[in-house]
Parts: C-alpha cells; structure tokens; sequence
C-alpha cells in the first residue's frame, strides 16, 4: 500500500503574528490524509538574540550559529516555536507531535566542515529515520519538526528548514506518494518580482536554468527551487511552492516539473 | 502482562552542571525495562530570566507565570532542557523523545483558580493519556518529559514536575507495575537535615505524620512526600527519595511504605 502523505514548510514569518499562524493552522488542521508540518523561526531567534544582547551573523543568507546562537536556536526552535504550534494544533483537535531531530533520532546529521566560512553547529542532513516517521503517521500523529537536526555524538545542530522538508519528503519517496509544499509570503515563484501576479504555474529545469541566466530568478530563490528539483529528481511526486495561505489549493502556485 | 515501568524524576539541579548530567543520563541508560524520565528546570529558567531582565517571583517554593514567564519556561524547558538531553541519551544509544503534555495530548491541564494568589499560567493536572505513553514504551520509546501541561484550549501552563511524576505514575499503575523514583542532592528524607547520615530508610504515612509534628520534616519535603504517599494509596507499587546517583539502587534512600 503506498501511503499519500504531505509535508508542509513554513518560514518563521508565519508564527510571529497570532493571526496569521492561527488562520494557517486551521488549514493545516483541514489536509486531509497524512502530514508533517515543517517549521522555521529565525526571525523569532534573531529578536531573542537581540533581547540576550547576542550578535545574529548571517552569511549568504544562512545564520552563523556558535554555542550561544545553538542555545538560542535550541529554546526558540524546539522550545517556544514548535511546542506553540503543538498546543495549538491539539486544541484544534489534531494530534500533533513536536519533534526535533534528535527525537526518535529522526534526522541524523553532520556538523558542517569548514571551507571558506565556519557556520559553526550547523548540521547537514545525513539520514532519515522514516520508519519512526511512518510508524507516527500510521498511529494518526502529526510530526511538527523544528529545525533542528543531531550529530547523535550529543549535540544539536542548527539546519535550514527547507533542507528539513526536503529531506524528510525524498526519505518518504522510497515507500510513500508524497506531496511537498513551501508556503512563503508570496503566490509563487515569479516571473517579475515586483509583480505579484506574474506567478509561474509550472515550471521546469530548462526553464529554471534559462530563467536564471536571465536573472528573473535570483538570490534565496535559487538554493530554493534546486531543494524543490533535486526532491522530485529523488521521487518525490509532487513539490509546489506558494502562499502559507494556499496549502488547500497548491495549484494557486508554482508546480515544480520533473 | 503488567508490564513494569520505572519513572525517574531529576530537578533543576541535575541538568545544571554537564559532568552531573552526564553522570546521570549514564545511570539512566542502564536502568532496565522500560522508563521515563521527568526533568525539572527551575534554575535555569530563572538564570534565563535575569539575562532576560525579568523578574522570577516565588510564591511558597512555586514560580508565579505570567505571560514573559510562560515564554521563558516554554523555552527552557520545552528547548533548552529538554532537547539537550534528548540528543545526549540519543548518543548513548536510548531512543529517547522529549515531549510536553501538549504532545500527543500527554497531560491535559486547567489553569489554577486563582484564590488567595494569582501564579498566572500555572496547571493542575486533569488527565494522563496513558495510552498513548504505553504505546510509545511498547515500541521501545523511552519519554523524557518537561514540566509543562497544555489545557486543549491552545495554551501551555507550567506545572511542578514532582506532580507531573506522579501524575504519570498513578495513570500508569491501572496497568503497570510502576516504581516511582525522586532524585534529589540528598541521599534521602533526613531525620536530622544537618547530618546527611540520618537517612530515613523506610516511613508509613503515620511516622510522616509524626515526624511533622515534630518539625524534623518541614517546609518543601511536605508537599513532596504528600505526593509520594499520595501516589502509593492510588496503586503506585514503590516510591523512593534518593539521591539521583543512586537511581539504580533506590534501597539506598528512602522507601515510601503504604
């Protein structure tokens, strides 16, 4: 029996308005079938390294985490963020599961080595535990996973929640149909940044590398759509980028082409 | 099959120093059978308070919650605490999983009736979802349990971890044969508080009731030891007050007789 399951990711900007993360959970509550809720919160964690006086480094878009900035993710992450959302799911009636990487041991990883810039405990995604997974699925539990992943040596790792969703979804691919969404703040990858209408419905790597080359996509959306290719390419049947609000209606947005 | 289940509850004391944690966590490891562990975290929710620059405030031992505080506790032990231990039991190969009463709706709460104080966010367990533990300890999931309830209504509230211990065991006695331990810096109830050689190897209801009265238990061993006794009249097979290095002789501090 193959298994349809949907995998969700959400940036940080969702859960710091009440409202917005209230109105999203509701429709989260409402897809149907098996699904995993994949949260971020760095917007959360840069105001409370900013309350601790502790200095937030970014390099290319991903954040510099040293032992300080590791605790700070460790509390927002897999403390305020996700167990918010989890009290919030169950009192909508859904049976929802905080985890981090480190529980079950669902997501092992690996510091990241230094090359040219030391991101510091920063973990790259080394295996899956989709058993553990499948078998919270199959018992009716919803995993909401923060993003944070384990060196199973003790220590936490600060990981991109994009590559989370990415990875739990290619891990699922071997045994299940599954569906990946990245909702975002905008209706899709667009053609014209500044036009919110300009949505790509479909799109393929050929028109990936050509749009690229005419700089229409750019900067955090390229790592992005090439997370989004690089899970279809692994079996994942169907990833769509688009807006936190259209979880119910992923056509509204970009369908990313095999 | 009355499955056995030993429950170990560790304060904020334990997970202060990283050489007394591990320690610890190595003692846990090799406890047999199936087990949970409940973890406190008083101390570094208000360490975390003061860099926060808010005020802790205690009412008879117990932290008054209001809204800053809930984030704090939310944070420090939902995150910090839990998940840091989570990742090093993980290492030292126990498939542990950190969870609040929020996930899978394990201990639901109601917020304490304000009567002569207001502690704010503060819960009174109502229910244990034993169920959804037992199943989770059948599957060879070993629980690691923050202080923290949920009340359905999409709130966390801060609750004692010595009641969440008991409240935990009590649930599971209806099905298990379930031994409660109370690790503390002490080797056990003292008979003289100054003389750490005057442990009190074994004390019904009636010597407590004595000892009371005569002031040589006081102050915070009441409440604790009321829940122990509590929890042996509700079928609880054995509870013992021990010092947390001792987990795995509990004989050595001091048995709760019925």
């Amino acid at each position: 029996m193959m298994q349809k399951v949907t995998i969700i990711k959400v940036g940080g900007a969702v859960v710091e308005s009440p409202d917005t993360l209230n109105d999203f959970l509701n429709d989260f509550v409402k897809l149907e079938g098996a699904k995993i809720l994949v949260h971020g919160g760095g917007r959360s964690a840069t105001a409370m390294a900013e309350r601790l006086q502790i200095e937030t480094k970014m390099v290319e878009g991903r954040r510099v985490t040293d032992q300080n900035m590791l605790e700070i993710v460790t509390m927002v992450y897999g403390g305020l963020v996700n167990k918010n959302i989890v009290a919030k799911l169950q009192s909508k009636g859904l049976n929802a599961l905080g985890l981090t990487g480190a529980d079950m041991n669902i997501i092992q990883a690996h510091k990241r080595e230094v090359k040219h810039i030391d991101y510091g405990f920063v973990g790259d995604v080394d295996a899956v535990n989709q058993k553990a997974i499948l078998q919270l699925l199959t018992q009716d539990v919803t995993p909401i996973v923060a993003p944070l992943t384990h060196d199973k040596q003790g220590n936490l790792l600060n990981t991109n929640a994009d590559t989370i969703a990415a990875s739990l979804a290619t891990a699922l691919a071997k045994q299940c149909e599954v569906t990946l969404y990245y909702g975002f703040e905008k209706d899709g990858v667009l053609l014209d940044a500044n036009d919110d209408h300009s949505v790509i419905h479909a799109i393929t790597p050929k028109e990936f590398d050509a749009l690229k080359e005419q700089g229409a996509i750019h900067s955090g959306m390229i790592p992005k759509l090439t997370n989004c290719f690089d899970a279809i390419a692994k079996g994942v049947k169907s990833v769509y980028i688009g807006h936190i609000s259209n979880i119910n209606c992923p056509q509204k947005g970009t369908n990313l082409c095999g």
